[in-house]
């Protein structure tokens, strides 16, 4: 059974469609053949020695029973769930969401039937300050989600949703609060033991940005009707194809050799993706993150200093030809572009038949929005493509659980792919550790004070150096 | 009286904080001067003559005059506005809805008297059904916006719009539509005439993307009560300071200036506007588009061949401090940043006072959000400036109509100074025709035949290049 269908088209990045500059041949290709093959070898064994842990989400069938098991408890008794979780731990979340249940940025009506996902993301007062006006606290589910713990914005968003269950329910507040954490590990933990919060964990090998498919995308999918066995059904089969060593049956294998060559080879320090469905802006901006927090470093696992990073870039189409094509087709030729197609879209959406008798207006009678669509995606690839502008083509047969599952999967697997062929470590994030302690120290966290004398100092400089 | 106050700190711009390689010299700044004064000249010659709208269009009283009569005329009878417009059409009516009537993404209630803005900015087919699902037709007011009047996607979603109206309030529909256009111009012009819509014009002088406070933005924003009386004095405010020839009194042109010096001086071809505010990410991407569409160039106005353009990422602080800034701190030294911060934000949002006993939660009792959001800004800022990042940050007095105005309006002086600085072309898109006439092509519009055949020899030479 074909339980999902994703085609990688690299016609478009080659010399033969872009020329030698900015394309790549045959040659170049089958000069990468051995790293490919160490690529592929080092992950695995990586993969296998347990160091990293998304490869192995799609097989847990004791946390999907527990997740579907808390999900039927609770099941009726709310309209609204509301996750106080931010970078890895909201945008998974919102890329499953957005992708199977509506599309950006239209939001459909809720009900306990079919309750609706609310991210804070964010501090910005008025955020919050929205979110709250918009959700009953008699009918709202709070998911608290942090790996750490002790994730600054994420446990001031939480403090406050907790207060504000507390005052209209008092000691009940606790039955309507789970935790997404480390187990047995940080203090959000240790406060859920305290107060009877329903817990589920994120493994230690698992990092935010890898962690779609553990707990922390898993529970607010399947607490807002998503199918999550169909999900890591979808992704399991992309397991079996990403861990082949035939390079044409191997996506994102072949997928991040191409990409490797086009940057690294023809100096494309920017990478568009450009989904051509409003359903999959969210996996665009959850790709994003993937791409720019695991390839963005300062060093290889060697400690050769190198400030390597592809810079992602999240546009969508057709809405960004009326923004962004301008630049893509005219301004440097530092970019390579990869749409996001779906092959198969819903048959919804007819454009009227009835003429009006306007040469502008009536080619455009009786045909499917779908197809316009799809003819813009075309036409703009050929565009850039003539203009030398190096592109390659996803498309996702449909949009639904297997396959959502599947191309998430598939896009983790490239870029783990894409850190061994760079030699570095695809897997952590120290770039941003000066910027918390700057933060905690400002904000007057006992252990800070170097980081708030450091900031001083740095201010002291900036007067300095002001007008 | 002051109306509005906008800061703009280059402190760590200069080479004083990040090195000279990376940051701007006192020197480098002052033999900046005289192109300085010749592009304000030029840009103010040009305004003058008429050659370019923007910069008059605070002044136009019997225009706000029709907007105002004519919101006052359907007040109470609709409570979606629902636009057709896309790029330069939607963007700027998003950067108001969404600063001054809502922070993104979540949409608070609406009704007769609140009522909402619902913008189809694309032609995917799960948008537009659950845009049409989500409004009722006889509470809906439909605004089609398109200069030219002959725009794929706006005219695809107009007619579906049209004939969701039409089946429900038959010959009364039309009552219900009104068009923002070129005057006597294009088909859109033809067919509002003939069905009797009210209808608002485009200056011929203002592009898309410069539009904002024309009829464009102004009509959806007065629709869903939007102050634009003040939101055009602010603007005005701003056009005093920006055709100052004093470069220290003048934030357009001096910014201008310093981002040029790093853009071209010290090879930053990446812009980041950094928002501190959810408020503030429609104008995110309306900028992305101001300075894509308007900076991106093959050629300068001599006709060098240059391929310019800086290419122009939208990031929200906090969020995407857990997703980008990894990248931003140690990936490649390629990038300026831009913070836009609010001194004054609302008195909302405070984290409750109750201690819970841990460290990692007790430090943010007590504290507001707009503390905790503003120590991250700065963080970062610092952060950044420690590992030779050069950034700089505007700093808006609060965010309401006045603000706002002027900022965009700033922003609009900015980029046609940013032109004029590097000789080229800011007010036209050339390299966006290609791409739309393949698409015409695909879809059998008549009079583009040679571009089906086009695209069908791109086809041909993809099969002979492909697997």
């Amino acid at each position: 059974m074909v339980v999902m269908r994703i085609q990688f088209d690299e016609t478009n990045l080659r010399a033969a469609m872009v020329g030698v500059a900015h394309g790549v041949t045959e040659k170049e290709i089958g000069k990468m053949a051995p790293r490919a093959a160490d690529a592929l070898a080092g992950f695995r064994r990586a993969s296998e020695e347990g160091r990293y842990g998304f490869a192995h989400m799609p097989y847990r069938p004791a946390l999907v029973k527990a997740i579907l098991g808390y999900a039927a408890s609770v099941r009726g008794s709310y309209e609204t769930v509301c996750v106080a979780g931010i970078g890895g731990s909201a945008l998974g979340a919102w890329a499953l969401d957005c992708g199977l249940r509506g599309p950006h940025p239209v939001q459909g009506s809720f009900s306990a039937a079919n309750p609706r996902l609310v991210i804070l993301d964010n501090v910005d007062p008025t955020l919050v300050q929205a979110a709250l006006d918009s959700m009953n606290p008699r009918k709202t589910l709070v998911l608290a989600i942090a790996k750490s713990g002790a994730t600054a914005e994420t446990v001031a968003g939480f403090l406050i949703l907790r207060d504000w269950l507390t005052k209209k329910l008092g000691a009940r507040a606790a039955s309507r609060i789970a935790v997404v954490t480390s187990h047995g590990r940080g203090e959000l933990s240790v406060l859920a033991e305290r107060e009877g919060y329903r817990t589920f964990p994120v493994p230690e090998n698992v990092g935010g940005r890898f962690s779609v498919l553990s707990a922390v995308g898993l529970l607010p999918a399947a607490l807002t009707g998503v199918n999550i066995r169909k999900l890591l059904r979808g992704a399991a089969a992309m397991n079996r194809l990403c861990w082949s060593r035939d390079l044409a049956a191997n996506p994102a294998l072949r997928s991040a050799v191409m990409h490797y060559l086009v940057w690294r080879h023809k100096n494309k320090p920017i990478q568009v993706a450009f989904p051509y469905s409003n359903r999959l802006w969210g996996a665009a901006f959850w790709f994003r993150q993937l791409w720019a927090e695991s390839l963005g470093k300062a060093r290889t696992r060697r400690e050769e200093k190198v400030n390597i990073g592809q810079t992602p870039v999240a546009a969508l189409g057709t809405t960004d030809q009326h923004s962004q094509v301008q630049l893509y087709m005219e301004g440097p030729n530092d970019k390579v572009f990869t749409f996001w197609a779906v092959r198969k879209p819903p048959a919804i959406g007819r454009i009227p038949k009835q003429r009006v008798g306007l040469e502008a207006f009536d080619y455009l009678a009786g045909r499917s929005l779908a197809e316009l669509l799809d003819a813009e995606r075309a036409a703009t690839a050929a565009a850039l493509t003539s203009n030398g502008r190096p592109n390659c083509t996803f498309t996702l047969d449909r949009i639904d659980e297997e396959h959502l599952g599947a191309f998430l999967q598939m896009l983790m697997f490239q870029t783990a792919f894409m850190g061994e062929l760079l030699d570095i470590n695809a897997f952590d994030q120290e770039g941003v550790e000066l910027g918390k302690r700057f933060t905690f120290g400002l904000m007057g966290r006992p252990g800070y004070e170097t980081y708030r004398q450091r900031f001083q100092s740095y201010e002291e400089k900036r007067a300095a150096a002001g007008r």
